[in-house]
């Protein structure tokens, strides 16, 4: 361990907000992306990304990076957030430039700050053990490790990325760390159950947590282009050549995500795996049923819906208008989701195919995205 | 035989016109009964019903008798039937009184008038068989014989009420008339099983054929009180009095249906089966996979539906709004009627059970239907 002791006023958190999920469509949409969908309670999972940092993070230490048009979405959703956290993409160049983006304003405005990268578009049942991990893996990027959340895994997905711990580093805020071994991309079936039999493979959470200044050092060393380039716009930052600076050099940037880019073969790479979240990237429409309160027949009724049903079971039955009744009868094991201008009717197990849906009506230059 | 020779410019059709099915409910509605719909072809169900007697009985000679808001929107559809052949209903007083009125309308027009009783709501795909037969059942009623046509039956319905035929009467028109042994209303399956395996039972159609005189006797004898009250209508008919007799007598009627009030003891009553005649009495929305046309994956598709289907099979979708996309993921035996402001999704097999939903509507005073 460093000398270096954790100062809260220096915790900042930087949360994606920019990307635009199909995976909900035809709820979400390419103007309304998911995490400006309200699914579990009255906030969006934008606003439940912000709120759930509350007593830890206040507003002013809050980033969001977005596309400038979401970007005033996300804003109205969060009035107390101050207008110049908002980091606008000027265009999609990956996640890796994000953070780095972050991190060189960041830097330029705390030298001494830390930073969590975190999703918009994920649901957390636990707030407050959420919380508590959160200290855990600030606490860790003190020690200058490139820390990630790891989520220990409920079953075996093959649809999401994996992270293999080593040995361990020491106790952070009541949590352990590990050394991470490697990251896994998503796995096959058998590769996902051999994973999940090992015990030390947990699902890569897509948050991360470290210092500004280390990062960047991380970029120079793997990332020289990306570097030379964020440093122009750090050094830019908060004077009148910011806008321009940003402009220019942004559209010389090479996307990249921050995962190839950086953790696959990060040095001082740390996993923190967090049990008992309640964690879900909320990827298809069935994912859920594992959240959401259903009926005594195991239905899950969202939006506003009238329905009258008979003998339905195992459903979730969405209705995004009001005045409009919905009758089931007979039927079980069904998505039904009534957007408006869209209606999906899909057996449950098969939500995730309206990624297949809607990559066949862009081809096809229709409507409805 | 009698000696009457058969001249069709004395034959006359009466639709019935007046019902208000909720079986193809949230599509059939109050205002909107079954009749008014285009299910199979551009035409309304009432349309055909109308327009399958060409070339047999002109406009001139077909009545029509309904309520006076349905009649004004069925004579809307069919403007070349003259205004004075709409006989309004001021109540409903059950199909017999319906009969009544128009037997004792045609026998004061016409006393040589021979009228076949037909349904406004019901589904016929051969349409040249069906007018063979009619001509059939038009000569059986020459010879004073209270004619029905029996369909014969496709499977053990249990939805319908069947006929036993017993001696046969002579042909007529090429068809066989058999005296009708007795009427039976809608069995459970082992009797519709057994009357099936019988050879002499066939589904009763609900349409008739008499010699407008010979029907009104048999009032006389079945139903004295009607009879009387028929009899006053007669003689107001066509007189500045037809109005005001109309209003007085009718509200005095009892309610009862044809097959009851009269057919079940019928003296001289006759049955012509019908054979191939592709009928169905359009009675829940999966009757409608027998006479729609599918596309490859059997299913059928209604309305005007933007449809994007994976993996979806014996499915009937009907969508009534344009501008609305429908997509389909894995499923298989559903109807999905959207019909604006209702959904309905329902297993295919328990399609019959919208009746129970519009009941539960009734009760609970609800809207939409």
């Amino acid at each position: 361990m460093t000398g270096f002791q954790p100062a809260f006023e220096h915790y900042y958190a930087v949360i994606m907000a920019g990307g635009g999920g199909t995976r909900l469509w035809p709820l979400s949409r390419q103007t309304r992306p998911k995490q400006l969908l309200s699914l579990f309670d009255e906030r969006s999972l934008y606003q439940a990304s912000v709120q759930r940092l509350v007593g830890l993070i206040p507003p002013e230490r809050i980033l969001v990076v977005a596309m400038p048009d979401l970007a005033r979405q996300l804003h109205a959703q969060t009035p107390e957030i101050p207008h110049e956290n908002f980091l606008q993409e000027p265009s999609a160049r990956g996640t890796a430039s994000v953070v780095g983006l972050a991190a060189a304003a960041l830097h330029k405005r705390d030298p001494q700050a830390s930073m969590a990268i975190l999703t918009a578009d994920h649901y957390i049942r636990d707030e407050e053990r959420f919380r508590q991990y959160l200290q855990a893996a600030y606490a860790a990027a003190q020690d200058d490790y490139l820390v990630t959340l790891g989520i220990e895994p409920g079953f075996a997905a093959t649809g999401f990325g994996y992270i293999q711990s080593g040995q361990a580093l020491g106790e952070y805020g009541g949590s352990q760390a590990y050394q991470v071994l490697r990251f896994k991309e998503k796995p096959d079936l058998p590769t996902a159950q051999a994973m999940i039999a090992s015990g030390d493979h947990v699902w890569n959470s897509g948050m991360f947590f470290w210092r500004a200044g280390r990062i960047l050092k991380e970029f120079e060393r793997q990332m020289p282009e990306l570097a030379a380039g964020l440093a122009e716009i750090e050094s830019a930052w908060d004077t009148p050549a910011q806008q321009e600076t940003m402009q220019r050099v942004w559209q010389t940037l090479t996307p990249q995500t921050i995962d190839y880019g950086i953790m696959e073969n990060a040095q001082q790479a740390a996993v923190i795996p967090a049990a008992g979240l309640g964690w879900s990237d909320v990827g298809s429409w069935d994912a859920l049923f594992d959240f959401l309160e259903c009926d005594t027949d195991h239905n899950v009724l969202m939006g506003a819906p009238q329905i009258v049903s008979l003998d339905t079971h195992d459903c979730l039955i969405y209705m995004s208008q009001e005045r409009r009744l919905i009758v089931t009868i007979g039927v079980e094991d069904l998505v039904v989701v009534d957007a408006g201008d869209v209606l999906l009717v899909c057996r449950k197990d098969q939500a995730q195919r309206v990624r297949q849906v809607v990559s066949q009506l862009q081809k096809a230059g229709q409507d409805y995205l």
